[in-house]
């Protein structure tokens, strides 16, 4: 074949890789940004459960619950959570059954950036395998400059904090199960998340329907 | 005197100061636990605020924000805001006009730990001293045992986001201006505060109503 034919077959092949990579995007229905249980019942049925059904989650409560998590709620770009200095340094990692994806706020939509099942390597807990959703929150320390290593700690959990109590309400609106956890293989997580030296994995937290009692 | 009869009136007035120290000790009305505006509204409301007018907050307006940031919202105890094996290690100073008291979530109450205005003393912004209550949180480290410095670090961090959410969307859904910071001498205001050496400030919280626009 001549050279040039073959380069242009290569690029159309790449193009065509680039665009499947688009194409595994979920891009998320406008989230609702009204509804939604009174705030303090919402808090009264805050809690913690650990038992999870197989049971999907839709588009609309995967947009809903990561809006309500972190989305934008200004025109200006600022988020449901605060973040120190607005660095908004927090990254989402959905983890669902058929791969990780990464939450893009702004577009409101779920890039995969690995595909197969690897919810059951977000914790070192047995019940992380059954929830539909696992929430890996994940600090990109390069945002955070002129700031000593103690404080990136201090506010990048922190900055999870809010996020993950916006994720506990949410559950509790809409009567979700969700836990919070720590319980994570921080080490292999990232090397399986292919992270950066500067990202670290502050915690995780499984989502799904809850188990009915028996 | 009668050594017996002095010892007598010494315990007397012990009493009486012990009763006084109760007395300033102020007994919140029960908090409303439900109501509020929709999670998803409030969510959308969500945002920081640095202007404050010196308009007080109500007793039962103290009670539901204390409550919604970290009550008791079961009978086995557990909280309105989640924490690392349910330690519960995050004490709320609040930082009011006449003084600053310590949230007692079980009894509901505010008891007076030391008398004046400290608000300024809570953050090094100047918005602070303006602010009717200034709350600051406050990990006790010894109430986390097996548990390794940078984990402490982050776990009460973590702990403080979920608290200070909660916060933010009480306000949020109350009309209420408020914004968390880190803008804190933390080794002053430990003085200030009659810290022991394992309690450590995370983070503070300036909460008000918010200053009229010109």
């Amino acid at each position: 074949m001549h050279p040039k034919r073959t380069a242009l077959i290569l690029l159309l092949l790449a193009g065509v890789a680039a665009f499947a990579q688009t194409a595994d995007s979920i891009v998320l229905p406008p989230a609702g940004t009204s509804g939604g249980k009174p705030l303090m019942s919402v808090l009264k049925e805050r809690k913690s459960e650990r038992a999870f059904s197989a049971q999907k989650l839709s588009p609309q409560v995967l947009s809903n619950l990561l809006w309500a998590a972190f989305g934008v709620n200004r025109p200006d770009g600022r988020r449901t959570a605060p973040s120190a200095f607005n660095r908004q340094e927090i990254a989402i990692y959905a983890t669902l059954p058929d791969g990780v994806y990464l939450y893009d706020a702004k577009a409101n939509r779920l890039d995969k950036i690995i595909s197969g099942d690897l919810r059951a390597a977000t914790g070192t807990e047995a019940f992380v395998a059954e929830a539909y959703l696992n929430l890996v929150y994940v600090a990109d320390y390069a945002q955070m400059p002129d700031t000593s290593d103690a404080e990136k700690v201090l506010y990048s959990a922190a900055d999870t904090g809010f996020i993950g109590q916006n994720v506990y309400l949410y559950c509790a609106s809409e009567g979700l199960a969700t836990v919070i956890r720590a319980g994570i293989d921080r080490d292999a997580l990232g090397k399986t998340l292919k992270l950066g030296p500067a990202q670290k994995i502050t915690l995780a937290q499984s989502v799904g329907y809850p188990k009915p009692s028996n």
